[in-house]
Formats: structure tokens, sequence, C-alpha cells
């Protein structure tokens, strides 16, 4: 199993392009993306959980309620959400997709990202189309990553090789984050493909799975976007012998995409709005994973905590404080947390008590890009990790006049 | 019912006092204070809901089972939570006032604020206890005020009076904000004082009620401190017949109170670390209170929408997606929001769908100290009222690096 370069092309059989269309004021900007698939592909998907849905989430559902799909269409620079005639503009797209690639309208998953609650322009999209599938690539993977790209300063492409029944299989991704990233939904635009062959059913599972130790790991500031879904295509195309039950291939493709997500989580979290620094908390020893999870994502969505990161300051009892305050059912009295970074590890509380240490040596750890928060309890066996960011001034600045 | 100047020291037989001890390094900046009742009062108190508890709170918990408490001890710049001998300097704290007062140590109120999980140094507190209570005096409430405050930049003082059986009753209160500061929890210092005569377990359900639409609907950060508590101390010197049961003596008690406490959550929600403005969702329309509180409480608490207020953007998609993943059961799609200050009001959103609205104007509503959104709701007629402030550049600059 290893990293390839590349994204959602880099599996057999996916094309996809991205362009400017109109949509965006700023020409250089990309705004309109299209991932196809040769045939027709096992589709699963989860959603956000905001009561406000975006209107190209409630057609996307309803195409890929058969779990099949063959395409996906992304704009960026406007949400399609809380606006007139949302549903309609999104399954317009969905038809554009058909006339233009013969892909039935049904089988194509519509997204949408950016500003809440203006009007969605169709004329851009109507008027880009033939560009867009003319340019479509088995190596344009890379601009699709682009185009559905908001206040990202980085392309968000993983993709890996693994081995499944003797044949070479491979799993791309690409990812749009950066602001309204909160855990326990599923917040962001993630597409990811595949080429192995493995039952619809099965595969929903593993999504469903997946999004727990993956991307609802991921906080950059607790609000929870109203668009955003993470839809995994697997087209079969790899040829492997079919997975029909969790068998050792099961658990090989489990931990490809397990892979690919936990390294989109970080691209995510490291290019969080404003961030300078990837923060991970690493947490152990809780009662169970539920715990775990809840007491991870706690430390690593601490405002008080993020800044300090932001600052370098190794005030570990905004650690202490974000554990105590996470709802997990946990014993903090016997906390300890060290912080850990290519600089060395430096232990500052144990059982839940300071413990001394230098200060000097805990400023050259945490003035890295990369920080791990290692929490220990003694409540138990269960373990997780959450990713997150720091918080500094410009996180205040892109979204202080985010629509102009 | 009326405002009048003062605070802890306005009610009849109440006295305080603030210094300088040495516990922080700064000279300028006092760091211990003291309130007195001339009699044993009858005292009430709710406190964080953190896990991880200050040592002051378990000591002043257990000194207050009985209901009484005849003091306030209370210092800054430091927590003295998470750190060696906590709970014992809390209980020499107690000591020390009884030592010098004659209060007796079990009918004292202890408290900290400041940085988590240094040891506390009782030497500057032992040293100052003389200067301390020499300085006890029904003018010096401030004092008491000032020396709570942490990264306060304002001092925090009410006091009202009414009439009880045609009694003046007087309450006064101080508090300390700033960060850490989020609903659901007794998250900050605030010390109540009053006359009133009322038997205490009436007092306790009094204190529990206003804690609701009061302290727990003021966010600044998300972050609860360990250490906050809110405590009334009533000594019953107005001599107004003694309310025992809930008549129109109590419900004019409770109006008192919630004046005093309403007006110190704006208090400490414009004095968020870093706030430029006071933030207030008006929610109404909701089908019961506690969904009117958990999404007024959710918008007010956005980081995404405390950014575009800092900036002054009418970013109303923001205040839908808050609502959308408060938690609360209500239906968006008949929410109405409009922006609302000193400037006038401008409608941004109806029935869950943006309407067209003057950018200048909104502008104009939102470059003002004190905005109101207002939501409507159609689930029903319920209401409720949350508090915060926008998110600056100087939220991060403090706590970037706040223990040095």
């Amino acid at each position: 199993m290893k990293f390839i370069d590349g994204g959602v092309t880099a599996p057999i059989g996916f094309k996809a392009n991205g362009i400017h269309c109109g949509i965006r004021k700023n020409k250089t900007k990309k705004d309109l993306a299209l991932i196809v698939s040769e045939t027709l592909a096992d589709t699963a998907a989860v959603y956000t959980t905001n009561l406000v849905k975006g209107a190209p989430l409630i057609v996307t559902k309803d195409n890929i309620s058969d779990g099949k799909a063959q395409a996906i269409i992304c704009n960026s620079g406007n949400a399609n959400t809380c606006n007139p005639g949302g549903e309609q503009h999104a399954t317009e797209m969905c038809a554009l997709v058909e006339e233009y690639t013969g892909i039935k309208k049904e089988n194509v998953v519509v997204a949408s990202t950016g500003v809440i609650g203006q009007p969605l322009d169709i004329t851009p999209i109507k008027d880009g189309m033939k560009k867009l599938v003319d340019g479509l690539d088995c190596n344009n993977g890379a601009y699709a990553a682009e185009a559905i790209m908001t206040t990202d300063t980085v392309q968000k492409e993983v993709a890996v090789t693994f081995t499944l029944g003797g044949k070479t299989c491979t799993i791309g991704g690409i990812a749009k984050g950066s602001g309204m990233i909160n855990p326990n939904m599923a917040t962001l635009l993630v597409f990811v493909t595949t080429d192995a062959n493995i039952d619809g059913a099965l595969l929903k599972e593993i999504v469903s799975e997946d999004v727990k130790t993956g991307f609802n790991m991921v906080c950059v500031d607790g609000d929870t976007s109203t668009n955003d879904m993470y839809v995994v295509m697997a087209n079969g195309m790899a040829n492997n012998p079919k997975i029909t039950q969790k068998d050792s291939d099961y658990e090989v493709l489990c931990q490809a995409l397990s892979l690919v997500s936990t390294k989109l989580c970080k691209m995510i979290a490291s290019d969080g709005e404003g961030a300078t620094k990837l923060l991970e908390c690493n947490l152990s020893g809780a009662s169970n994973v539920e715990n775990a999870r809840k007491a991870a994502k706690s430390v690593i969505s601490s405002s008080l905590l993020k800044a300090a990161m932001f600052g370098a300051d190794a005030n570990w009892g905004r650690v202490l404080c974000a554990l105590g305050y996470s709802g997990a059912d946990i014993s903090t009295d016997s906390a300890t947390v060290s912080f850990v970074s290519e600089k060395g590890e430096i232990l500052v509380c144990e059982n839940g008590r300071g413990v001394e240490f230098s200060e000097e040596k805990a400023k050259e750890i945490l003035l890295t890009k990369e920080i791990v928060i290692k929490v220990k309890l003694k409540d138990g066996t269960a373990s997780a990790v959450a990713w997150g960011c720091d918080l500094t001034y410009d996180y205040v600045k892109i979204n202080g006049d985010y629509r102009s």
C-alpha cells in the first residue's frame, strides 16, 4: 500500500476537468469541476447533519438512492442554498451533464460550495459545459481539485495503490476544506474514486465507518456547513475479484480508504482558514471509543488552545479544561499531557497536575508546523485521533469580509 | 425598580475591598478581593459544569452546603486548579478570613481565577490580609470589582433598587468575564449581594432560574472555565417582610435579580476578549424555550458569524447555518432574519431565503457597537435572548500568549 501522485483520476476509468466558467468574478479562479467514470459506479455518500441543507444535497441524495452514479459535477463560488430555485438549478446541472456526456442525469452527483443565499446564475455553467466536457482527461484530476476550492490555499489531492486478489487497485481523492469545518458531521466536499470492485452495500458500510475516524474528527472553527458531502465512487475496473464479504480484501480496502481520508483530513486541517500549524490530538486510555473521540475533538476545537498554539504557548491547562467540558465520560484526574513535534516531546501534566518543564524546550517544540497533543488517560484502552489547526489573525481577516 | 451607582456594597450591611498583594507581578493590578456581610447571609451558588473543577469550588461547595455564608474571598492571577495543594490553599484562604475578620471559615466563599496548573503561593495572600481587611468599607466595592479582573478591560458593577413590602431593597453585583465564556454552564465569577430578606430555599430557586436566562446565555469563545461560579448572598438587612412564598414580592425580587444579571451579561459579552461589538440574538417563535435558547446561543457562538460581525458583513447565511446545526428542533424554512442597531433595522432573510437588501444600509447598521440579530421562527411562541461578541484579531493576540 503506497501513496502515488494524483487524485480522482488515478484509478482506472476516471476522467476529470475543472474550468473557470464565470460564477466567480475572478477569472483566474476555476469554479466548475466534473469527474466521470467510464462505467456506472457503486456510490456511497454521507452528508451534513445541518438542518439547513443545500439544494444540491437534496438532488444528489435522490439521484444516488439506488447506490449508483457515474459523474460528479461541482461548482464553487455559490452554495446554491437558501436561495430561490436552488433545487431546480441543481437538477439542471445534472441535465447539462447528460446533454454533454450522455451520462444519465439520474446518475449524477451535484455539489456546490460558496456563499449561501445568493441566486445561482445557471448561464455561465451552461456556457462552460462544452469546454468542461471537452477537457475531460485522465490527467486533469488536478483541475477538478482546483475548481472546488473556496478559501483553500492549496489543492488537496491524494492517491494510494494497493493489491486486491492479485490486481493493483487505486483509490484517489480530492477535498475542499478551509472554513466551516466541524466534527460530528460530514462537513466538507470530498470526492473519492476507486477502481476496486466491491459490493455496493459493503461500500456504503466502509464509507460510514471511515467518516467516523476521518472527516468527523476534523475541526477548523466549529461551524458546520449546509452543503458538504463525502462521496465515494467505485467502478470496479481494476477487475479484482468482487468483494462481497468482510474478508481480508475488505480489510485492505478499508485501510486504503482510511489512508486516503486521513491524509485529506490532515491537509484540510493544516489548510484551515488562516492556519499556520496542523494540530493533532492523539488520545489514548479512554473507556470506549466514543469517549475517546469526544475528548480528542474537544481539545482540538478549543479556541483558547488554538490561539495558544498559534502563540507557541505551552498552556496545557487549556487541554485539561477542554477535556473537562468535552462531555466525554473520562477521569481528568489521571490525565497525562505532552506536546510532541519533530523537535521532541515534552511532558507538561501528569495525573491532572502540572509538572515542572523547560519553557524553552516547550517553545522550541511548539514553534514547528505540526504539533501533536498527546493525552493519556487511565480509564481503559480506547483511543482516537483528531485534527485541527491554530486560530490566527488571518482566520479573523478571511471571515471578517468573506463576501466581498 | 431602577439602576443606581455601585456594586456589591450598594445593599445595606456589605463592605468590600480589593488590593494588590503580589500574586500578580504587575503591581498596578489588584489581585485579592474580599466582600463581607455584617450578618450571616442566605447564600446560593451555581458552579461550572466542567469535569475539571478548581480547588476553590470544592471548598466553597462544602462551606455553603448549609446555605449560609458571610464573606467572599477571591484572588486573580492564579486559578488554584490542577496544581499541588490546591484545596489546602483554598481552605487556608478561608482560615485567613477567619483570623482577620472573626467570620467563621466555614462561612467563607473562596474563588480564584487566572492561569491553571501553577502552584499558588499563599505568602502574598497572608501578607496582604491585614491591609485587605483594614480597607473594608461600604464605599470600596469597586476595588473588589477591580481585583477579580483577568483580561477584562473594564470593571463590571451593577446595582438596582426596588421596593418590597414598603422597604427599599438593593441588589448589587460584580462580575469577571472576558475569555473562557460559554453557555450552558455557570462560567464566570459573579458575586451578587442583596439586603432583601428571603427564605434560603427560595433564594436557591431564584438563582437556579436566573442563570438559565442570564449567564448561561453568554458566549465569548465556547470554552468553559474550570473555576467559575455565580454566588448570591442575601443578608435580609433591608428588613422587608421575609419572602417565604412565590408571591408578588418574590416576583419583584426575581425581576430585580434578572435586571442585575442581564446587565452583567451584556457587560461581559461586550468586554469579551478582543471584542469590539456586543452581539445580541433575539429569537422568537420557537416551539419551546429550550429550542429557543439552543438556537439563539448557537447563533451568537458561531465563529464565522462573529468574524463577519467584526467585518460589518451582513452574511446572514451564517445565521441560518448556525440555526441549522444548533441541535434545536426548529423549522429553518420559515426563519426570518434581520439586523438591528441604533442605525435602524434591515431585513435580510425571509422564510429561509435571502431577500434583496441595500448592502450600504446593512453596512451602516453593522458598523455600530451593539448589534441585535433578530430571528423569527414560526414554530410557536417561545423566545430567548443570548449575548456574545465579535471575533477579532485581538482575541487571537490576547490568547496567543496569555501566560507571559
